[in-house]
């Protein structure tokens, strides 16, 4: 492993294997048929003649996208295996692949909480703060995205905002928004003025990922399909993630719902692929089921445990990296959202996952970044860490079980306090920063 | 698995190693030198005589005995690889070793403690409903051997208003007291009265089982010793479990404390084969670390995952079953709890235990009984055995995740108080109930 980055680490554990060898083949051959005989929606131009361009039967009436099988399997084979993030801390640049391993803070929620203030919409202040205890946080390798949607600013640019309390917040890799060509660019603008480089540096050595949802059941949306293009044209790492709900919009088996999610899967790394030969890309599983009670998303469940060890199954069959997710259904920072965040991690864990997405934070089923899961979901995180290298945590241990005689959730709040209290910036060239506000305030100007 | 009963189900995971073959053999030997050089303080006439009788080198002076490698290896290896507990409901019958895998309510703690009315010392009362609640839980296979201490009642005979409250109140199969061989004497005739057997019914069908700790480093004292004696003559099975704290009473290395656990466990284990050979007895690994701020117990770390699994591998080494524990060092039915427990079911699940004790319940590092975590974590076991057999999990979905909006404590609080409400005692024989109830009232009469 010489030559990894030091911002992540090895897992050493061999990969449990919830399907024979033979159920993978299975799940493999469903999905390319379902790729020839449905194939996908693709609702962007450009995606639409890309996979037209490399050979698919693209109909351009229905949007509709058919593939042969071996289209699908030789581009996907152009994937690399495994590749690096470069952080602007070098010490913090993390390897995506083989058997390395990245925790993310929670990205996407719209809403933040804590214990003190209770939930409300993500705002820009909270957005920073929560970016600080991320920064404080050794075992938080990546930040995953923003932690909350700044709501009081204004859509069309706030994700330069978040870019600029990513980049100057953290010294961390962090995660772009792929909603669209332009957020992309941006991202990848910004990032290499943080780096001191530039487009062809950030080819040579990327820097950005993020997450690529399909519209199960296989659709590609206008947004995704044009902020994936941006990252692959440009080197950057997609990580293709369908959201296959068993019983909501896939099919209610396991099995059925596998193969939906594999099929988006191929068919979008395929895309990468077609847009540039070698563009890193990472396989996503989120495939769980919903509560046949309430219809809501259950996370952290034997079934999410399984669909997630099947995931990196899959994955490996196919040589990419895997990005799976420490999720649970809680509303509260209470016993459940502890043991179904500690079963969704240990399923990850011993499904080979690379970057386990959401890793500290997330609660409500992902409508919320809490402050006080975020510490508790580092010192679990800390305590997978050393059960996995074998050396203390990069955490210590952060709830002292005893004193003072609070529950974990209120410990966890004097923690992040205490954490945001010391918080200080790190080192950031002051020319680096000016280049960096000037692009923002360019960039408004030019939304206005 | 033909002729497995029906109470316990199969873990059809292959077992995770964390030692290679060389690191198991190196315990294996560092114990076996333990034992010849050292030797363990034996504590009680008739263990010591039988130790002396099988050919230990027994110093009457010092209590040391001392072992022969062969002599450990030879008699451990007389015990059974699998064994079948009889319940009086014959459907909850549990078979022990294999692949097979019991989950059971905690047992012993002091204290008993609910959201309503805070932690208190044990009571008959509280003990009594705490059972009936276990009985209501499908998921909980046996009754670990009392919930909470009946601390209301004498000393010297609250064990047969335990034993006699266990076997009215469920229909499990339940763990006695092994403090001293007058308390196993109790129980084994009183397990013979249930099930309208006699004491070679019972030698041909076991049905009771209890730990039997060691006092480490390297002591049986005199109740456990007894104890042991009366469970194996009679054919009935011990759990020998050392308590082997790192950096308290065991070496502050993983290593050092494993051999100090394989030692006593194998000491302890070729006892009961020197009283009876063939008699049952499972191998327990409780090895974990102490929190070296405030000196107390740590559990669900990863130092106690990697301990648990380890002692796995060693119970294999020998084909004996293998027991561990569902524990953590809350204080409160809160996230921390409930992630450290899913931590420590998960290694015992992945490392191949049979018996998972304490598996529902458990709360301040095993001081207290709770009703609260006694059903989150019901709710938790349901989950893994779903993951596990592929078949929805015995018990529902407990804790409903929306409605009402309370945490996992509260809506944990509503459900054992409706189960406790709805509860109906499982139908018994009025000529059991009498003899039981007669036995008790002269053995009360005779300890006056």
């Amino acid at each position: 492993m010489s030559g990894a980055a030091k911002g992540s680490f090895v897992n050493p554990l061999p990969p449990l294997e919830v399907l024979s060898a033979e159920q993978v083949e299975a799940v493999h051959r469903a999905s390319l048929r379902i790729l020839r005989d449905i194939g996908i929606e693709v609702l962007s131009d450009r995606a639409f003649d890309l996979y037209a361009r490399a050979g698919a039967v693209a109909d351009r009436a229905t949007r509709r996208v058919r593939f042969d099988p071996a289209l699908i399997e030789e581009t996907v084979a152009l994937a690399p295996a495994e590749f690096t993030l470069r952080a602007r801390n070098p010490e913090r640049s993390v390897t995506v692949g083989g058997h390395h391993l990245v925790f993310t803070s929670v990205g996407g929620p719209a809403y933040v909480s804590d214990l003190g203030r209770g939930r409300r919409p993500g705002c820009y202040a909270d957005m920073c703060d929560y970016i600080r205890v991320v920064q404080c946080l050794d075992i938080v390798h990546q930040e995953g995205g923003g932690p909350t949607e700044p709501t009081d600013l204004p859509p069309e640019t706030r994700h330069l905002d978040y870019y600029l309390a990513a980049i100057t917040l953290t010294d961390k890799t962090w995660q772009c928004w792929a909603l669209g060509g332009d957020r992309v660019e941006d991202a990848i603008e910004m990032t290499a003025i943080a780096l001191g480089t530039d487009r062809d540096g950030l080819l040579r050595e990327p820097a950005q990922m993020t997450v690529v949802n399909t519209n199960s059941p296989l659709r590609l949306d206008i947004p995704m399909g044009e902020g994936l293009i941006a990252l692959a044209s440009a080197g950057q790492a997609t990580m293709v993630t369908p959201f296959t709900l068993s019983g909501a919009m896939a099919p209610v088996t396991l099995a059925g719902a596998l193969a939906l999610q594999n099929a988006e899967a191929l068919a979008v790394a395929a895309l990468t692929q077609m847009v540039r030969p070698g563009a890193p890309v990472v396989y996503g599983g989120f495939t769980s089921n919903v509560d046949m009670k309430s219809g809501s998303p259950a996370f952290g469940t034997p079934e999410y445990a399984k669909a997630t060890l099947a995931g990196g199954q899959l994955a490996r069959r196919y040589g990419l990296p895997y990005r799976s997710s420490n999720v649970n259904a809680s509303n509260a920072v209470d016993a459940q959202g502890g043991y179904e965040s500690a079963m969704a991690s240990w399923a990850a864990l011993m499904g080979g996952t690379n970057v386990l997405e959401h890793g500290a934070g997330w609660l409500e089923g992902g409508l919320t970044a809490s402050f006080e899961k975020l510490i508790v979901d580092a010192e679990m995180l800390a305590a997978f860490a050393a059960f996995l290298t074998g050396r203390p945590a990069p955490v210590p241990r952060l709830l002292p079980p005893l004193d003072p005689p609070v529950d974990a959730a209120g410990r966890a709040e004097q923690v992040w306090r205490g954490l945001l209290a010391g918080y200080e910036p790190p080192a950031l060239g002051p020319a680096i920063r000016d280049a960096l506000d000037d692009y923002v305030v360019r960039r408004k100007r030019r939304a206005a």
